[in-house]
């Protein structure tokens, strides 16, 4: 949506400054979150729930924030369009892997207690995210890096390329409010301190979601 | 964001045509899930889950709705722009006075039993879409309709209205989907008809968002 820079008179830096000061704090909420108010997180353990918890520790601190950052990295880092292809491609690939590991945690809880799969709305949107996302990165990937489509191809593609990725990224975001909720439901959570950092990550990660869409339509503050 | 209309080589009216089909599906369903699966829907009843029935169909039969309806109502009717902007407005008070009293039914749900108020994140995401929605309102129709601002300040301010008016509308799904998310946990269900209906309304409530934020970054079909 880049073409709207000439009209949104606004310099995208500090909204990505603030979209970095929100990953900080998304992050700091969600280890003391899962470390402290919770059990942990391990591959392995007799405790199964810190099995589920890498569920929204890789989630979170990995697919969310890793999708982010590279959406961002086109308005927030000042060097050669060819690096930042690069580094859009390296974050989309941390962002991927973390994204499938969440999703393997949290069948593997599910096998470890024979919880059924696949109930929730969360869990229906989650895998339609993940899916998708692989995709989109993969036509990206042959469309824009290698073996690489025809100038004339590019440019018709590229701006469904930026508005399917706000879409995905819309719709992990919309993965992890449900996600966030559902826990919330599930742990008859009400006050308190636990409550209290469930609701704020989730508000967090909503603000996160609005500056990353925002520096998508916002003009490119580093020529 | 319609500056893009150059880049996006595809004409808005399949896609507002997909819109109002999605209405009529999410219509059907919601008011299947109110009427035949729960309990139906009253402002005044000794069974105190009628009056938080309204609270789904109101929200979302009335807000987001006709919220997306007047989203759309640019790139969907053949009619002048004066005409347009009248339509919008109507479409945008109705899904405001529906949202409001959709809010009110369940402060007053959660008032007849004692329950307590803004515990979950769905009612602080959600409190807040309506209060910024009301903003917006006001600022659309100061700016835009009376006393209506120079051309200048308007021409700025258009792309502004665009970019928080799709925001708002993107809080609003998220705030329907951790509602339903909420609803699935709070009543156990896991399978069965209940749970796919749920579920079901969440997807398409998704993809209605998704086709009116493409709404907004196509062309005009209409001259």
């Amino acid at each position: 949506m880049a073409n709207d820079r000439l009209r949104y008179q606004m310099s995208a830096l500090p909204v990505t400054i603030f979209a970095h000061l929100l990953v900080v704090s998304i992050a700091t909420l969600v280890l003391y979150w899962l470390v402290k108010l919770r059990e942990g997180f391990a591959f392995k353990s007799t405790l199964a729930i810190k099995i589920f918890n890498l569920h929204p520790l890789l989630t979170i601190l990995g697919f969310i924030i890793f999708a982010g950052e590279a959406i961002i990295t086109y308005k927030a880092i000042p060097v050669k369009r060819k690096a930042l292809k690069l580094i859009h491609l390296i974050l989309h690939s941390i962002a991927l892997a973390t994204g499938i590991l969440g999703v393997y945690a949290v069948f593997k809880f599910h096998n470890e207690l024979s919880y059924p799969h696949m109930c929730t709305l969360h869990s229906w949107i989650g895998l339609s995210t993940i899916c998708l996302f692989g995709l989109q990165f993969l036509l990206g990937f042959v469309t824009f890096l290698f073996p690489g489509a025809q100038p004339a191809a590019r440019a018709k593609f590229a701006p469904w390329h930026v508005f399917f990725g706000v879409v995905i990224f819309f719709m992990a975001i919309v993965t992890a409010e449900t996600g966030l909720s559902e826990k919330f439901i599930f742990q008859n959570l009400q006050h308190g301190q636990e409550a209290l950092m469930v609701n704020f990550i989730g508000i967090l990660i909503l603000l996160f979601g609005i500056f990353v869409g925002l520096t998508s339509v916002l003009s490119i503050s580093i020529k």
